[in-house]
């Protein structure tokens, strides 16, 4: 696999942590230098690994937050 | 691939819609029978094909909501 580059421009949160020190987090990620987009995906304990995860716009954040809120 | 089986138990909404007509969606699945977990996901327009996306547990959902809420 060709090796990807990414930068974390910010640390949004963390969702949950597993027994074995995997992260969920929500960041904001530039890949391959590209426009950073919102990130939710699994982290291993150092950042070394990364799992599966998908990438949100702006957009798509603000409308998943309004769906949120009315949760239960 | 292994078929995959899945049950929409609910549709909570649609964060977005591409030119092509395939949605982000946010749902209740269950998968292969298994206890139902929240899904993120892109799915085409008839639901027969589906993208990548994330699974999260209710905890990670509140946990979720809760980061977006001071979100600009």
């Amino acid at each position: 696999m060709a090796e990807i580059k990414y930068e974390i421009i910010e640390n949004i949160g963390v969702l949950s942590e597993s027994p074995k020190g995997w992260k969920k987090e929500l960041n904001l990620i530039s890949w391959n230098g590209r426009e950073p987009k919102y990130d939710l995906r699994d982290w291993s304990p150092d950042r070394e690994k990364m799992g599966k995860g998908i990438t949100l716009t702006k957009e798509e954040i603000i409308q998943l937050r309004a769906m949120l809120q009315d949760f239960q």
